[in-house]
């Protein structure tokens, strides 16, 4: 039954990622490029890597991977404590537009099993200039949210505001979404919502790099873009927890800092 | 007697402050824009930042500081276990040229007083392409490191190469350098090192500034300039000593990323 599950989400996973493959190669003109790499325990994953003339770069990584936790990580990892083996599966996505009039576009859900299960993840997009779609892209998540629980939404919002913030600059690091973990109420139900939560991420993509891809930009827009991108450079190196995790564990460089801008400037 | 120690220390530094604005924004054609800062405790500094043609961006900073260190800093800072209160003075510098055929220069040297009192500090460089004087600028630091200890060059060597290294990409930041701390020797031996590295930096930059900055480059040279500026910002980030403990100790965010590149691609 649980490996039943494990399955369902590795290949809801697998299969969002090859609908968002298609959609973003399909507006951008250009393709991903494909590394397999393999997990120094069990497993591997896919990343897909774009360098488009609409995402100027951009990542779409799989993982499904499982070993046993050191002790460090047994005392932080819910359901370690008598076993510390693991199994984890997930996706990652970080999109950088060329246009500074499309925001950076960030998602991730995963879904892990030791001795105890569930899923995990967020969404969260960075306007550089005004976004004018962002009621409209709260709501979105709100919706999903609320039906899912009724109290959820607001408690997944201020994660995901806490979280994506830089204490050194007193300001966020985008516009904010929601962000989630340990989600093990009813496996159906989270399974729902982490589905919900995907195909939200993809229509959003798809409707926001077709509405905005044409829209010119200034050379003070574009400016305004690589400034906001250092504090990005600047959160993921400096708080990430997955960038810090994977530095210090010294896992597969390029999948890590994947996330990273592709142009940033310090003014 | 200490005073008037410190005093030579800190008349030495913003002397060499002075030479250095001079002789860059001759050579650059582009004036430094002065900001005077104060320490949230005693005393300020005075940041001069210049975004010009030769040196896209630069800052040269002088600072004279006092105060009483907190229980942890007393903990790792000499002399202060039994009084915690420190003088400091110190002048720090980063150059990143526009043109990648220089390379991005950095100095600091710096005088501290608790119950004990000592120079620290050191000088490298990161060139991003082949950069030919390079014998030349190593030699240049040893005769003065021997000059000063027959021993001192090989250990202040090792330590500016420990140091400015990148463990998650197995590389180190740039070409080296000196770098060195808790100089308490003979104090006029001390200082009269201090004066020769500072003059040997002002010479390296003026002679290095003339040298090159005619000199042609390609797209491909800037894009590799650009990709060594990622690291060179991942270094600040994640590793430098004095980025972090300005961050967390909530100092003025524009002096201490003064150092960050001012365009950096992630590839």
């Amino acid at each position: 039954m649980k490996d039943q599950n494990f399955n369902k989400a590795k290949n809801w996973f697998e299969n969002l990622r090859n609908q968002l493959i298609k959609t973003v190669s399909d507006i951008d003109g250009l393709e991903f490029a494909e590394t397999e790499w393999k997990h120094r325990h069990e497993g591997g994953g896919t990343m897909a890597k774009i360098k488009g003339k609409v995402i100027e770069k951009g990542g779409i990584n799989v993982s499904t991977v499982s070993g046993k936790f050191n002790a460090e990580m047994q005392a932080r990892i819910p359901g370690t404590k008598t076993d510390p083996r693991y199994q984890a599966t997930g996706i990652s996505v970080v999109l950088h537009p060329l246009s500074p009039k499309i925001p950076s576009m960030h998602f991730n859900t995963r879904f892990l099993m030791t001795t105890e299960n569930w899923f995990g993840g967020g969404m969260d997009i960075t306007p550089c200039l005004e976004f004018n779609p962002l009621d409209e892209y709260h709501d979105g998540l709100k919706n999903i949210c609320n039906k899912y629980n009724a109290n959820k939404y607001k408690e997944f919002k201020k994660w995901c505001d806490d979280y994506f913030y830089l204490p050194h600059r007193n300001e966020p690091r985008g516009a904010g979404g929601i962000f989630f973990d340990y989600l093990k109420n009813n496996w159906d139900n989270d399974f729902e919502f982490i589905i919900e939560i995907g195909k939200y991420f993809h229509d959003f993509v798809k409707k926001t790099l077709l509405d905005f891809k044409n829209e010119k930009w200034s050379d003070s827009d574009k400016n305004k873009q690589l400034i906001k991108r250092s504090r990005y450079a600047e959160f993921n190196l400096l708080h990430d927890r997955g960038t810090k995790f994977g530095l210090e564990t010294g896992g597969n460089i390029d999948a890590i800092l994947m996330s990273m801008p592709p142009l940033a400037k310090w003014d």
